[in-house]
């Protein structure tokens, strides 16, 4: 699906065809070319009208790439990645938006739907300033609200991390492990997207090319910002969840010991009394000791009831009790 | 609520508002602004009056930044943090103050109470040289005021560390391994907000902005020297928490040892004789090598006695006792 | 083997021998000599009628290289890897194929089978184009065909590491404790290949040599985001099997507690009624409290079977069961 | 306690005061104040007579602080760290020396004894070379002599790692995790010492100041090798620090092994045979198979016995004796 | 011992004495003079003939030292290490040797026998061409020769390495750990000499100093090549040793985890049977249910076999047999 907006004379509109003589430098008219999902018939457009270099093209029709930037003298080629909000719940994915950025135009491709593109294509006709501010005003409203959706996942990220923390204490096992090895998984996806994002939205923060302005590179700054934030914070998630992968092994360990203790408690308690039983159950003459009745019994009761207490006192001498 | 300070002519005053012709260069007057909380209202003043670039209000005005420096031509915006005095005890935060400093100017930005700006500003009026020796130094005192309340934290910091350390050896369990990963967090967040602002502050240092002068960037190197000690600092108390837990799991698997040598010391002992009064307890005819009475007995307890001892002697010829 | 490919008046044909005159600067000739190990003999061509330097021709006759770059003047000498596909199936093993690139010609230097090479010799003759790009860019759509071979192979590393990773928490065993170090070195193995691969044709992307041409550039540039995302992996696959590997001693702790729980809640359960039937086995005078016949012994049985729903609840209120 | 020693006309003298007239370019005087605890009245010597700048004076009186250099203009101003000889024998510690440098003037500043000052103080009067080469061949000798100090404290820490590693195998405790732990943190303290002064002294090295001469350089550059190898060795240390700590818990794990081998070979040899007693022990009609007397008795121990050595076999297959 | 090579004329002789002549630019004269554990009376030689700078003088005749490379002016001072032959058989040592070259001479200094400069020295005077194509290109020879036998000291390394890994799954024990931890110093040893040596070739490969020809450089970056791959391979190791010892600790608690199955198999096997035998055998009238004689021996019997069946069959279940 294509979508063209024009904007000439302070007015923007929706229009059907891209007209070349838009593009020359200086033509007085801004356009904004969306293509979502496009068919080859219509991802013609960016090697026929535009004539965008074929490697570029190429990359941009494709699915998966990482972020990067790429000058090609009069345009800019971007990609960056969004939040995939149509991925399943579990895990964490994302999505590549490519950028084509020229003197007077800006052309987005991407594959299904994105919603940061939606907002400001709805906007875009509603409101002349939009698109009337230039095609580099543009790309940085767009890139701005890519940026913007990765918030929300980060606190989710950040809860789902103060929970499993919560849950190594609790209840460590093997499940918990489980969900610790792909959070892991998710933060290094994380900044796999966020650190080339980072660094490509950094050259355009420093002015590395004449297409972006200096008002312009203000706003790329403050995208920067945000995602030296996000890089940030994935690194910083990332050394939380190794240490609760390390104390998740710790806790298993206590529990362990634990159940040991009680073992080895049982154990020892029992054992004296058994052998103390074992030794008035043979089959020799026992001595008696004079005692008649049930005396006796109750005699070895008592004494496998001091041995208890002894073992007992021993034990919380050594603080297991 | 909104605090405006006006030297001129040797004097610091209070004042109730800006007046514009003050913040032209070479005015002959020198004003800090401090804005604390500020109501919408209160900061309609950053951009009415001061025209300070829209990015770097909406920064201002937002709760939670990371410590940075930018150069907007005639003036600065940095953001630094301060320890956050008023949060619960058991964690470390901190609490980002904005500084704009123009030739003529320092504005402050803050939420809730500040100790560094109330203590500045309190000597402000009082001692004319406080803002008479020019905006620059003016916030290099509030800087510097901001660090050195790191340094008690640092001890604190230090301090809990050496009692964890302590612990582990001593008890082990479940809850110190919590509390290893909560001080693991706090220097993680000590960490992200230090280097940060050891790097703002290392730009001022570096006189890569002409609004500060060579004696101004002698002291900022002084503020930094301390940053990067606390960075430093930081790193180390990673380093060592990191050990301790290491050492927790290993102290921890050390107990489960001493516990595992006491059952089998245990069973070891008790088992042989167990069987041995089995033995003498089966009804079948039973070899007594002619004793009579309970000599029988007797000699059995002899060799469970003996049984014992060489037990005991296996164990301490393996170290075990 | 050698392989002589010529490319003249827009024609490529195979011919027999390299005519030292078509080396010349322009000569209006691109030649393609493909050597395929090979022997002493057919190796003297490369000191003899292209005058390499010997250090190099030493090296791109030597079996094992890390990929490198150099330039000697008027050629370039480079050394790549591809995936080795004649190697066992479980190991990643890569080949070095070599390039000496001219302005006129692109010398390959391999040993054993080529995929790669075989596949662009098969097409050269029959597609005019191939080589009448010059060698610069036949040398591209070489790097280009070996680098996309890559590709497979991280997927199939990728999915053994999912496997690993579901069977870590299925079944912990010394096996797979096996298969995740061999994985580590594979895992080892591709990055040391890629890194220096990468930085190679990165120094070719950034027209460190003037024999490539912008348009050249911009194809290296394209392979070096390739490589980029192939070391990117390499580091991504090394840090999830590293958490593997973690995980799987935690998995191992895990198992191992279950098996003291089981072992725990038996020995607790039977130690107790096995002491209270020795304490009615002893050869004394017993209590019967009155009670005749079997009575006694059922009393005895409600006892036990009391201690059992006791510990039993005791364990329940441990989480044990 | 001030000292001031003065070069003039090829002799070396103690004076009481310093003549501010000595200070002045090309003098003909060279003179080295030695200041050891100053009082505070002593210490105002540092900014009436040398006019040093005020944060350089703060820190030189400061007990506490990290290595680094400073150039202000006409001298500069080096912390480094010695080997305080007078803490305990079990931690590393360190003191710091402060120097100025000056073309005419060395001034040292350092609290309590310094080991270094006094061995070159007690020569610089009988050899008049000492001071006679001018006073930055005097910092160089006091900071060589620093330098040197280091070595032996280093080859001690290396026989404590021997040691440590010989007794992880040898006999694993809590006490020894402890002592390594203990000595992580000395080696952290080491490098975080170092590693400042590694490259304050690299500054001098590299003659980024103009103060020091090309010949002063190759001595510094020696110092700076020095220090490269004690960081090199800090670093190395903390290598198989780290790897000891591994091992402990390795070897306490393997511990257990054992003593829980032991354990299973004893209850495994004992409870089948306690069984059989048990067997035989019940009080119903037993099958004696018609053997009489004492024969049930001894058929039983040979049961038992075969059983036994059916499990010893058992073991020894897997190993375990 | 002192041994002095002289090249004039295309000839090359060996000679008692270094005549200082020779040392002047464009003597046309060529010398090595080698010192091979020099006495104090020989190594005056390198101060009093070639007037070195006293500190290389003193670090050439200090035993050991880490490889650098400084330049004097109009002669280099090198220092690399050669693998130490005579050490014993299971640690990696390594020996200093020390260059000093000029224009008209190379310098070598030893202590004790090296392999290569004694291969170097025996060809030197039988083939003319040695030291015929100048110091620059004698000192390349001597430095291939001394990487070169670096490699088959890391294909041991290598087998080692190989062995560990495969007893780790083997049988993991106490000694193991002991072998992996001297395995990783020696690999940390490898490394602290390969990292500098390949820095300080690495500035002959890159040219900074004059005395080094391009063609020269060529050579250089060959060797710098082979160090590069070295510390390549040092560091691989040491990742893969790292993984051992994880993966040892991994086995030692899954051979736990069996032991304490078997364990866990026997007592929870015998402790119902145990129980059954001892309730029969209590001194109270037992429930005989009308059966007489072997009878309730034999249901007994059966009840217990039962009771082993369905325990094994859980053992089963629980997929532990």
């Amino acid at each position: 699906m294509i979508k063209v907006y024009k904007h000439e004379g302070g007015a923007t509109t929706e229009v059907e065809k891209v007209d070349p003589a838009w593009l020359k430098p200086n033509s007085g008219v801004w356009v904004w070319v969306a293509l979502e999902s496009p068919t080859p018939a219509e991802a013609r457009l960016l090697s026929d009208v535009f004539h965008f270099h074929e490697l570029a093209v190429e990359d941009a029709l494709m699915q998966v790439h990482h972020p990067k930037i790429e000058s090609y003298g009069d345009y800019l080629y971007l990609i960056l990645h969004g939040i995939d909000f149509q991925a399943s719940e579990h895990c964490f994915t994302t999505k590549d938006v490519d950028f084509f950025l020229g003197a007077q135009y800006l052309v987005t491709v991407h594959a299904g739907m994105s919603r940061s593109i939606d907002k400001i294509g709805s906007v875009c006709t509603k409101d002349d300033r939009v698109l009337g501010e230039g095609p580099g005003l543009l790309m940085y409203r767009i890139v701005d609200t890519m940026v913007d959706n990765y918030r929300p996942e980060i606190e989710k990220l950040g809860e789902r991390l103060d929970e499993m923390e919560e849950e190594v204490f609790e209840k460590p096992n093997t499940a918990l492990a489980r969900r610790i090895l792909d959070f892991k998984r998710d933060i290094a996806s994380l900044r796999r997207i966020v650190l080339p994002q980072r660094d490509a939205v950094g050259r355009l923060a420093r002015r590395e090319f004449p297409l972006i302005s200096e008002q312009l590179a203000y706003r790329f700054r403050d995208v920067h910002d945000h995602l030296v934030r996000l890089s940030d914070e994935a690194m910083f998630f990332q050394d939380r969840i190794t240490s609760i992968l390390d104390a998740h092994l710790s806790a298993v360990s206590n529990q362990l010991n634990q159940v040991m203790k009680v073992l080895t408690i049982i154990a020892t308690l029992f054992m004296p009394l058994t052998f103390v039983t074992g030794l008035y159950g043979m089959n020799v003459d026992l001595p008696h000791f004079g005692l008649g009745g049930t005396t006796m019994f109750w005699v070895l009761m008592t004494v496998m009831l001091a041995i208890s207490i002894g073992m007992l006192m021993f034990f919380r001498a050594r603080r297991w009790l």
